[in-house]
């Protein structure tokens, strides 16, 4: 599937229709995106941020592999360390100094390769520190001569990369900026879908499928309830893939539980019973976020905050564990997948690698042709038999935007995905990675990591 | 691996050395264990008991397919459903109506495909009960002409199995009762491991590296702590054996915590914070019965207890998570695989397969032979090239008693399981079970479960 003729800008994209696009508005030098200019020679720089996922490093093998191919115009590939937040510190490595066979492993090895981070620059809550991240980044740019920058990430990441381009054209920098989506999360706007998202559905949905199987096989006397919590905090895609498990409509997932849909606890309560009176267990998939009716999440602790002042949620199973628990008396027993399933490379969708790896080779593409402020795209050309091409969307559209389950690929009650969501994701867990192993354990990527020699002072501030 | 020249009783196992067995004292007309007994023809029951496997199902069909070589004594092939609570109840099922291609599914099809029960014939707690139910069992068993009884479970199970097969002696009812070890907490004694454990810790290793990698790539600034829960409940080799993710000594685990070492909280917390401090993260691999100085379960919520009166746990993780998070203020995330990791069959071992099959067929032909009051054990007759035998012990010997980790195959501080255990683990967890899929998502057996016709009243008590 990973058809290189698939993968260019289609003719509906922004970029190729010559909509405007964000940074035309101020572009100087920049040339108007769309119209190649070859003329850019300098040094690559990718970095990965926010939460891995299990093929966010065959993304920098795309960038990689793809860089390779203009020596005309990239000279030297770097990687940043822990996204932004080691570019600020200089800590950049030489990709080329890699065995070739380590890029190879990166289509397979989850985590950040290259480390991420989940520091922010804050343009709004601090703009003065946002306007000190911004001069040093710069200040390392033009140090190490960066004019091709990559940067793999989600919705806050793209809003970065975003702000990084607009910089770049007021201050008259050349610099091609070029997003590439991630997330196992799959809540990006303008894509079919994201990089990552395949492989975490086609592990966490394999993972219902067995656990299901377990929980059926005890079933006998007083019936029990699985409850299977996986991530997704505003939005339900990967919760609503588990449904993919269900072949009959016996099977498990007899409900799954979206962040989009608030909980009627009493509604909930008596889908358990009604499916445990009929099959004597019910298996039930929660995404972390899922709210009740007053659109409180269900496993959140309000009193611990994430470093974005989120609160941290450590419970959805377990909260409605008790419930079913402690309301119906049943057996109750809870999975909670939690960073497993970003990183489940072992199982991973041979398709989602292939689209991880085009996304970054597009990205490459895409800025040696002369474009930025542009995050690269999946488009579906067609379901079955399922074909992608990469496309382009300006980062601006999609920095800070959510993407939820639209109302009508849920079944009417609520309780499931319908057969609209089923189209839709049965394709993007397709294939199976072929994992080389040692002594029966995963064979994973190491890098050598050989650091670029910093020339400037140590960051200050 | 499986070689049927392996697969005979070796020269040192009590019923070929001619060492009484149980069911000599008393046998009539049971000929000795032992001398071959030819002549024995009656029908099969298979039946599983307890908490599924990933290769429980491997077993049934390892007896299926020995048991077509015999058709001189072995006539029908039955399934018992939900164990000994079905087959109570006369729910027995004709595996001769399986497909040939269900038969050869089942090997890597988790849960358990004849159904499981929990029940327990209480001997002890209600002997009227317990009377009833065996009165009732031997009316099925003659009503069936059963003359060859499988019982495929853990200490319990074959504790119900060896009682079977004293009751049959005492009531001089000619049968031949064998046990498959089955248990993916390895702790039956007199067998060097049980099938089921390979494929429990090829995943949970497999889940700790990739946990691993992800949180590594993620350790910038504050440090983090990830605590990763598996079963075993009072025998940590689950959680022992996810050291095998650890190939350099930075890797994680970084810490194991066994339910056979009492926590010593602030040493482990003194550990987690040493560990962050030199890695900037660190893994904890965690048994659910992790106990307190104060030989507490910590994540036991004594106000629920399951069937046999224990402790229900829910949440080892989630307290050592609070303990950390709140005595160190570190960020830390939790992983509960629970029943995921029992019936984890997209990655089991193959090792654990051949092996699971290798002890259904070695108890069917040590039945054939005349033996009875037996279990199939596993014997390791070299650890490189890895190589085994099955054996046979008997039944008395192993109900009941769990066997936990040597306290010298653990470091002398305590948190990590030393090379003794890495060598006896590490080739458990070999090869990889080439798993059928469909549109990328396993395929599993589906037996047709066609009922025997039932001859007797329903069971009144």
């Amino acid at each position: 599937m990973s058809d290189l003729e698939n993968q260019k800008p289609t003719t509906d994209s922004p970029a190729a229709t010559g909509a405007p696009l964000i940074h035309d508005l101020n572009a100087e030098p920049e040339s108007p995106a769309g119209q190649p200019d070859g003329n850019l020679v300098g040094n690559l720089l990718v970095g990965q941020s926010g939460g891995p996922t299990a093929v966010i490093n065959a993304s920098v093998a795309g960038v990689i592999l793809e860089a390779g191919k203009h020596p005309g115009q990239i000279e030297e590939i770097y990687g940043g360390l822990n996204g932004i937040f080691g570019i600020l510190h200089e800590n950049l490595i030489d990709l080329n100094e890699e065995k070739r066979r380590s890029i190879e492993e990166l289509k397979h090895t989850p985590g950040a390769a290259l480390g991420t981070s989940r520091y922010k620059v804050q343009f709004k809550k601090n703009p003065e520190q946002a306007a000190r991240d911004m001069d040093r980044l710069f200040e390392v740019f033009k140090a190490h001569n960066i004019r091709y920058f990559f940067y793999a990430g989600g919705n806050d990441s793209q809003d970065t990369n975003n702000k990084v381009h607009l910089e770049a054209i007021k201050r008259g920098y050349p610099l091609r900026c070029i997003g590439v989506p991630k997330t196992i999360d799959n809540d990006l706007p303008h894509t079919d879908h994201t990089p990552g998202f395949g492989s975490a559905a086609k592990y966490n949905a394999t993972t219902v499928m067995e656990v299901a199987q377990d929980v059926a096989s005890m079933a006998t006397d007083d019936g029990s309830c699985c409850i299977i919590e996986v991530m997704g905090r505003a939005a339900g895609w990967l919760a609503a893939a588990t449904v993919l498990a269900k072949r009959k409509p016996t099977d498990g997932p007899h409900i799954v539980l979206l962040p989009e849909i608030p909980l009627d606890e009493e509604k909930f309560l008596a889908k358990v019973k009604e499916t445990v009176d009929q099959l004597g267990y019910c298996i039930v998939a929660a995404g972390e976020g899922v709210k009740n009716a007053e659109g409180n999440e269900l496993g959140a602790d309000k009193s611990r905050l994430d470093s974005f002042g989120h609160p941290v949620l450590s419970g959805a199973a377990e909260a409605l564990g008790e419930l079913v628990h402690g309301k119906l008396d049943l057996k109750t027993r809870t999975v909670k997948l939690g960073y497993a399933q970003r990183a489940a490379a072992h199982f991973a969708s041979q398709q989602d690698v292939d689209e991880a790896v085009a996304c970054g080779e597009a990205a490459v593409r895409a800025a040696v042709e002369g474009k930025s402020g542009l995050m690269v795209t999946i488009e579906r050309k067609s379901d079955a038999p399922y074909e992608f091409a990469t496309g382009l969307h300006p980062l601006g559209d999609i920095a800070l935007v959510e993407r939820t389950i639209p109302r009508d690929w849920i079944s009417e009650d609520g309780w499931l995905p319908n057969k609209t969501f089923i189209k839709y994701a049965a394709p993007l867990v397709a294939g199976r990675l072929d994992l080389p192993t040692d002594d029966g354990l995963p064979k994973f990527a190491e890098l050598s990591r050989v650091p670029v020699e910093k020339v400037l002072e140590p960051r200050s501030s």
